[in-house]
């Protein structure tokens, strides 16, 4: 028995998400259906980013055991001739038979992206949020450095989100303008309930002038979710990647 | 009667390319439909570049006269809330009575893109070639430099294509890699039937390997389509934009 991890890139346009739901196409139901295909065995993965509907991934992670005998490094291959174009293997690998994607201690980084001009740009209208408003950037980077270092991020998390502890910590964030396309990147060792999605609603009000950037310390302290800002739609949001911390040495 | 000209910019994925066809829904067709509704006039656009099946835009033009008191700045905005929304209006304005955008000079620029990597990615499926095989960029950059200025294409043009004169001016051309993308951009007074996607799949066969540079002067001088590569695929490549020359001003 091996323990095989891929890496998962997905547009999520048509997905109600990663998470198994009954009626419904999800990322993991397409992957555990086609795996199963693959390798003649019934498979379950178990992803480390379980992304809402909408919401795009360059590099999620899901894990799974078999019994086969094809190589490991061939069933990226195998496996994308199996899936729909929406949905690409970009590495698989052998790893520890007891690491576990959500339990292992890790980077996760995560990009939101804004389109910023006066009409929207038929291109990007599944993978941006567009608004028209002027972004003050500028602000919105001043906003997010609030953010940064352990916080218990309470107000910026769903209140139907389910979790023990509501502190987390943001090793990096900011905000950079490269054309009409503002990039809020966020990099943290987990991330709560929606928590991206407000922050990236939260710092949008910084950026109409709405919150002044150092309103974001009180907004922190509230520990309440009516403080933060408005969820962004779930379509501006990609999962970057995953890098896992293990005997003291980051692998991907 | 005024004279309307759109920047029309365009995911041209669901078309049939821009070309009013029967039994098919092309860009031009929907204009012409949700325009007519607009206006309740039956209106009929002249479009600058024909793009076809799977090509899209940032800023093809298409103008139309009208005698309607809408005034013209606002009807980018109103037919944007009718167009569906791989299609997007990003300005209107009057133009001379006797403006034509195939006939009065202009330079036009295209870019295609290439995702060069290992698998594909699915956030650029609809709007990049995918190339595994590692692309020599350096090499498909001198290549291009044997295209600048005037010269005879007829290598370069599809051998359906009905034209008086083969000859064009290639102003500018480069490509760059950025990440993953290799993009080819380039700028002329005109582009025959298929020529930039003939250039591409071209460049690509240096890219990889399969011509040397030099041999782009070869290809050019034998004036005959089965000395240049193949054509690229339509959904690499998108028509940027159109400067209109009046008057010795550039005008966008």
């Amino acid at each position: 028995m091996k323990r095989i991890k891929l890496t998962v890139a997905y547009d999520g346009t048509r997905y109600s998400g990663w998470q198994l739901q009954p009626n419904a196409e999800t990322i993991e139901s397409v992957l555990n259906r086609h795996l199963s295909g693959l390798l003649k065995e019934e498979i379950t993965v178990t992803g480390a980013s379980r992304t809402d509907a909408g919401v795009h991934s360059l590099g999620n992670v899901a894990v799974f055991d078999t019994n086969t005998r094809i190589p490991v490094e061939k069933i990226s291959y195998a496996m994308n001739t199996r899936l729909p174009e929406d949905i690409v293997i970009q590495d698989s690998c052998e790893v520890e038979p007891d690491f576990h994607p959500r339990r292992t201690d890790s980077r996760k980084t995560y990009e939101y992206r804004i389109l910023n001009r006066k009409f929207p740009l038929p291109d990007c209208r599944h993978n941006t949020y567009f608004v028209h408003r002027n972004l003050d950037v500028e602000k919105m980077s001043q906003a997010a450095e609030y953010l940064r270092g352990e916080h218990d991020f309470k107000s910026f998390c769903s209140v139907h989100a389910q979790v023990q502890s509501t502190v987390r910590t943001v090793y990096g964030i900011c905000v950079e303008k490269e054309n009409d396309i503002v990039t809020i990147r966020i990099t943290g060792n987990g991330f709560l309930y929606n928590m991206v999605r407000i922050i990236a609603g939260t710092l949008l009000q910084v950026g109409i002038g709405c919150l002044r950037p150092e309103e974001i310390e009180t907004i922190l302290e509230k520990k309440d979710r009516r403080a933060a800002g408005p969820t962004a739609p779930a379509h501006g949001l990609t999962m970057i990647g995953i890098e896992y911390l293990q005997n003291g040495f980051c692998k991907f």
